[in-house]
């Protein structure tokens, strides 16, 4: 006797329970079994993010799937009443003269303005006002040259952008998918192959083969083989690991980044940087990102300290799928990497060495935009490309719209997306060039 | 002391090989070094193929690539009498009523008329003159509905397309090469890695670091390092292997494909098959594509045999990278998943078993087309999934194109196409879905 469902959702990370919650919540007498390696929902890489949200992209799709998706999250903390410490301290790029040239960051401004995306541009005169403690001109700085550094001479800000807790996100959605569903989560459950079996079976050595109908009826765990009638992969940076042994096509590479906690208290002019007051009624510093080398700095209040991160480029490698030392953050690369840019632009993190630090896995897509399909009995969420939490009430809902032979999935607050947009081939997006 | 090139060319397979022809001819004082971990140029994938051509692709894309490649090959056997045995043969696709009808069929025909692609559909009756040996109705027959076995109804027949010898072909680009270079190619060479080096080097430990410029320089081989201002990577399935550890984005995957020779000879009803005389001057079956199970033969009359193969879709495995198992043919493919099918449709081949068998990796891309595009001091070219040979002269003349700056490529016979139209991202291209 194996056991069977209407629905697996493979991958309990934060696409996986956003897409359980709405599938069970528009499918109310399917059973829905939900199961991840780890020992409860949201612990694998949804743990690991910087945790900061933005509907500052340069793609009108990524624009749309974040802006329906922060509207979501801020209807469960401020309707009903789920504390998700979402806080809007907004998004700050700093840019050189040249870079707020560039025609992809023009290209960025003219796409968001079409789409009531809100942001402002603020002079240097004004950002030197509202962050002392900021480096904005290197000339004659020999050091800074070699670094190729860029002076900061303009602004962007994204009011409606901002942080939050992803594991309280997290557990928003397992929450309500619990109070739907019949069937206990499997937890510390690793899922070791998708199970491709012919349709109809005929008991012929070597099934399924070529001649023969396929479909994914089931994963294969240590505990045996589990049936459904439609498997969810969620697995994020796993994807390729799940996918490719049956042959369905999948196209993302898995990259490994790094967080690093700089502790602000009892350092004055850390703490002045931190409680920025200018940007927002948070009265902290927004998710800033300087105009060089991919370094970002995230504050965080309640800890009273900084996460640092880098959107490393050309030069750190892309991986097949994870692996377990991708969870291991590298102080040298904290040292060597982060800080001599970190300390360039903001002098106040001088000698600041990292108190804690960790590390995850993106799972790319070509174009960074996610990828949402149904393939042989599966349907497969994921490519997030690093931005899957703050997309993920929209990715939850095409996945259910997908599930449900939708051709269109409402997102929340009524705009609605095509669900083909975002499949493996004939997609219908713009290329993302605003990577964090 | 290192040694350094102009350019180097990694991989001396059939794109290897065009394209370092293309950039010698068309940049005569460069020093451009070609290498290959084989014996010789063309003998790993290129030699696996089943060495066919055609323009019946279904992209206004793999049209233009195929169509101007060929009239090359044509060329190159009647103007410059350099024997390819290139046979236009033609190929024929065997479809049910159903599978004409199909949306998909009936663009593919579309955009050959209104590309100028020649074909033509045969009729049911006048298939069944030409090749006497096919079952084309298998009402009744239960097995054959088991095995989800289309009947035969129509045939799209293009006389453009044929096959030829790769391994002249590769020799053909190799010495008209070796008569423009001063450089002689480095056979037996294995490319262990890519040498991305900062710009300028500092001295420092660890890099290149993250805020520094960095661009692929070299390679790095067992009898040392050897340097370049760019590299051209035209490695196939083995795309990934080289490019994610200096997190150059690829996003191909290798798929292994099989090839089975069944002898005709000493076997009336096979030759009478083999020579089917109707479809054209070369007096014996085109490239014939069955309606099921993705099963093709193609005639060798030099050898009087036919190749089998397989265009297998989900159920088989893609992969990382290529993996040296992948060279073996599997006997228990031929017999459980090819020869069911092969043995209905041509009862001829009952109980003919193959004398030989070969295999290869296919380097697929996500839309089935080609990618050429440069990042960080690399030309890569790969992505030609399953027809590089038949795209070659094409792709060696847009990845010239690249090299030299140049916006558009001149294909053979002066059309024109945009040499970033098969970039990694902001493709222009339209997804191929005539796959073999």
């Amino acid at each position: 006797m194996t056991e069977k469902f209407d629905i697996i959702v493979v991958g309990a990370g934060i696409l996986g329970v956003a897409s359980a919650y709405y599938l069970q919540k528009n499918n109310p007498n399917k059973s829905i079994l939900l199961v991840d390696s780890q020992p409860d929902a949201g612990q694998a890489n949804t743990a690991m993010s910087a945790a900061a949200i933005r509907n500052m992209f340069s793609s009108s799709t990524n624009q749309l799937l974040t802006d329906t998706s922060i509207d979501f999250f801020r209807h469960i903390q401020e309707d009903l009443d789920f504390d998700l410490t979402l806080h809007f301290c907004g998004y700050l790029w700093l840019l050189s003269e040249r870079q707020f040239k560039e025609p992809s960051v023009q290209t960025w401004m003219q796409r968001m303005e079409a789409n009531n995306i809100a942001y402002r541009v603020i002079e240097k005169s004004e950002l030197q006002k509202l962050i002392p403690g900021l480096v904005t001109d290197f000339s004659g700085d020999e050091e800074a040259e070699l670094m190729n550094l860029n002076n900061v001479d303009y602004a962007l800000f994204g009011a409606e952008c901002g942080v939050l807790d992803p594991s309280l996100l997290v557990q928003f959605y397992k929450d309500e998918f619990l109070k739907l569903t019949k069937v206990k989560p499997r937890f510390n459950l690793h899922v070791e192959q998708l199970l491709l079996e012919a349709q109809p079976g005929l008991g012929l050595p070597g099934e399924p083969l070529v001649w023969q109908n396929k479909l994914v009826t089931g994963i294969k765990t240590k505990q045996g083989e589990i049936h459904a009638d439609k498997i969810v992969v969620a697995v994020g940076p796993w994807t390729n690991t799940l996918l490719d042994p049956v042959g369905i096509p999948s196209y993302v590479k898995a990259k490994k980044r790094q967080l690093f906690m700089v502790a602000a208290s009892d350092h004055q002019p850390l703490e002045e940087i931190l409680f920025a007051k200018g940007f927002s009624k948070t009265g902290f510093i927004p998710f800033t990102i300087l105009p060089s080398g991919g370094v970002y700095l995230r504050g965080v209040p309640e800890e009273k300290s900084f996460w640092i991160g880098c959107a490393d480029k050309v030069g750190r490698t892309y991986k097949y799928t994870m692996e377990e030392d991708d969870y291991n953050a590298e102080r040298a690369y904290y040292e060597q990497s982060v800080y001599p840019v970190l300390s360039k632009y903001f002098p106040a993190f001088s000698n600041a060495r990292p108190g804690n630090m960790w590390a995850g896995d993106y799972a790319y897509s070509v174009d960074a935009i996610p990828l949402v399909y149904e393939h042989s009995g599966v349907i497969v969420v994921t490519g997030a490309s690093g931005s899957g939490i703050m997309k993920a009430d929209a990715l939850g809902r095409i996945t259910d719209a997908l599930y449900r032979g939708e051709s269109e999935a409402e997102l929340y607050g009524g705009r609605k997306m095509s669900s083909k947009a975002l499949g493996l081939v004939n997609r219908d997006v713009e290329v993302e060039s605003v990577l964090i």
